[in-house]
């Protein structure tokens, strides 16, 4: 990589760290209609930050939170590449399991804590500052880059398919890059060529009008939080097999080629149990831990609310109970047609005396790259250069929707480059990103934008 | 009836309804820790009130919340009569459901509406107002009264039994009062010959040490919302039976008589399901509504919680899950055994992966009052003056333990009289308590004190 661009990375590594903790000091949390402000300062000082740079940028309003657009065009002959992140982040909560407070960021042990520290603030920002080492360096990138930085990643991103398909001319590029996965382990750098969908719903079982006495009307009416338990337990066998009607017939089945691979991997299954604090690792019969976390489907529980929650008993029958569900889908499964087979077996198992209502949120499709792409070499030789060895290639369990979107729309494979750990926290208390890697990261960027422009 | 208790009722009338507000306005929720020192008010206000009509008094302080005695004594070779209820309301949320605020007693359509209004401090004041108007008319009552009106009532009644056991000498009575149930229906008053135990509990279903990340780790590990809802499931066949292992084996069958008994009185289903709000009545296979809710025992649901349960979707595994259970009991099933089989059967349906928490917070057998004792007639006779109209002899669903604590410690029957209506909302929102129910409870309880003193 040049000379100067590495200097520059090593001249103004602390003035990075500084800038990260600017950002991440605004609450964007996206599902909370409180924090809209705050989704508009997290806009703007990233679209400040690439204007600074030279960039044409644009805050592009949406019926949710904005999006922001920059562009350097200025590579003639070169790659167009686009850089895809977001600004928003999960709900903080549980506040009172965080060290110190989530959107105070505070570095310790040689990681910076806060929400969004990992996902995505701290990895999308790697991208920028490589950016602004070449052009206060070189005074020019060696490829062409676009960003398209969203605020609704973490609640669906409902309105970014609009902007995607509106400016699908404007944002035309050979290849888009996401930093928002994870590296294999600790020092085991790593390119995801994997992830899977999602489908996301909340359902709320209803009985009587208003919460009833236990004594008085008990036993007479259905029970709509112990209905709901037994639709949510209906969702399995006991081999841990999900039993949504078709759910497993578009699966395409992992290769021995690819259950080998997974194999060959490092895995310490009694440290990963630690780690987790679950007295056994368990699942769906018949698979390894790792093909359940990157190759198989699931249904989760994420919230569970009924009745009387607070200190001590009450003696009702609830009026109603309401539960978030999400099924992690592979590649080949089809998320509309699954939610529609999801709400029609759930209704089915519906006790008498109870009323259903069923509302989805969003569903993405998985993804697998395609493994010939010119560009992963690239970014293999980015990564060895930024982290100081080649990367894995790995599968990744979390769901990225975009990238289906951007090989649908725009027509473009994405590169998925992390630069944090799993054990980041992300989406728990106390996230966190290793300066280390943040450094690595942006290290890694600026040589990707190089080895880019010579494919 | 004496003719001037009968006209002093009339003429303080609108009193008693001002200084029932008085004591409704302190929000004395005993499952609350913030309400400790609206706890002392309460108990203060009623201690006050029989104090200055020339009752002995005490406020007994226990580990919980208080307890106020109260003694008259000067009926020489009357029977004595000890009147019981409690000070002590239900939580009120969720407060958004009130039309007026729950602590702020409204009168409208003739009702009083607030927290407590008829469980228990409306019925119970009614024998405090009872006593007055002896007092103040006839310089005496025609039995010995004792009260004990305690503050615990709602969250299981912890230190009553110790108190009664402490003082059984000085409580000695010849029978027990208690209004704390309700009429059969508007216009029908009852006394109530049974009652349904209870036994209740928290389970806490724990996974992970903290919320995971959904697509990381989902698919991996157990989630501890789905095995709480398989256990909860486990809890009833498709018949609507319970499942704990010995749970139906003490229950008395219903006689044909009894069957008979319940079937005469009028029941509206229609009406009962419309009131309600539900779209069927259900519950346990072969039995009527009434039989389901007086003489059956039941296992509900209260309260559930886990992971998020804010707004929008949260993609976690939650680290645990909380739910609160009671099961209604019938008389002869033994409290402590079933706590400890339902545990044993829930501890046996966990799934691997997942550790459980269980905490149990009170129990209580149920109650079959002596058809044959002399007081029946008594009330009978009582309630035929206040109300115009002679009672029918019902059961009730509720639990009111301490009825079993009479006969245990202090070997006497207790008279259930309910002044109020199931359709008042105890334990729900907007709790309410017609006035004339109010005003004839009041002259019931003047005539139960002579109609005993006859026996």
């Amino acid at each position: 990589m040049d000379g100067r661009v590495e200097s520059y990375l090593n001249l103004h590594a602390d003035r990075f760290v500084q800038e990260l903790q600017e950002l991440l000091r605004i609450p964007s949390v996206s599902a909370d209609p409180t924090c809209r402000p705050h989704m508009q300062a997290a806009a703007g000082w990233i679209e400040r930050q690439l204007r600074e740079l030279g960039f044409r940028t644009e805050i592009v309003p949406t019926p949710g939170h904005p999006i922001v657009c920059a562009e350097w065009l200025n590579a003639a002959g070169a790659p167009t590449v686009m850089v895809y992140g977001h600004y928003d982040v999960q709900p903080a909560d549980p506040l009172e399991l965080w060290t110190t407070p989530p959107f105070e960021p505070t570095i310790r042990e040689g990681a910076i804590y806060a929400r969004g520290a990992t996902d995505d603030k701290g990895q999308v920002f790697t991208h920028i500052k490589s950016a602004e080492a070449w052009i206060k360096t070189a005074g020019r990138l060696p490829v062409n880059l676009k960003y398209v930085i969203e605020g609704e990643e973490e609640v669906g991103s409902k309105h970014l398919d609009d902007f995607l398909e509106a400016r699908k001319e404007s944002l035309k590029c050979d290849v888009a890059v996401i930093s928002d996965t994870s590296q294999y382990a600790a020092d085991i750098p790593a390119i995801t060529v994997g992830l899977r969908g999602i489908i996301a719903c909340e359902i709320t079982v209803a009985g009587p009008k208003k919460d009833l006495h236990s004594g008085v009307f008990g036993g007479s009416v259905a029970n709509p939080a112990m209905g709901l338990a037994r639709i949510i337990a209906a969702l399995h066998d006991d081999q841990g097999r999900i039993q949504i009607p078709e759910f497993y017939d578009d699966v395409q089945p992992l290769s021995a080629e690819e259950r080998a691979e997974f194999a060959a991997l490092p895995f310490d299954e009694a440290e990963y149990r630690r780690e987790l604090g679950v007295p056994a690792v368990t699942g769906e019969a018949g698979f390894t831990t790792t093909e359940r976390r990157w190759a198989r489907p699931t249904c989760e529980v994420n919230g569970l609310v009924s009745g009387y929650t607070g200190v001590g008993p009450k003696t009702i029958v609830p009026s109603k109970a309401t539960v978030k569900l999400t099924c992690r889908l592979v590649p080949n499964q089809n998320p509309e047609k699954l939610l529609r087979n999801l709400e029609t077996y759930l209704r089915g198992r519906l006790s008498t005396g109870l009323t259903m209502e069923f509302t989805s949120f969003h569903g993405a499709p998985g993804f697998l790259m395609d493994r010939h792409s010119p560009y992963l070499q690239a970014a293999a030789e980015a990564i060895a250069a930024g982290f100081g060895k080649p990367p894995v290639a790995i599968r990744e369990g979390g769901s990225i929707p975009v990238v289906t979107t951007f090989r649908e729309i725009l027509g473009v494979d994405t590169l998925l480059l992390g630069w944090g750990l799993n054990s980041d926290n992300l989406h728990s208390p106390n996230e966190h990103f290793s300066l280390a890697n943040f450094q690595r990261g942006i290290k890694a960027s600026a040589a990707l934008w190089e080895c880019l422009a010579k494919k």
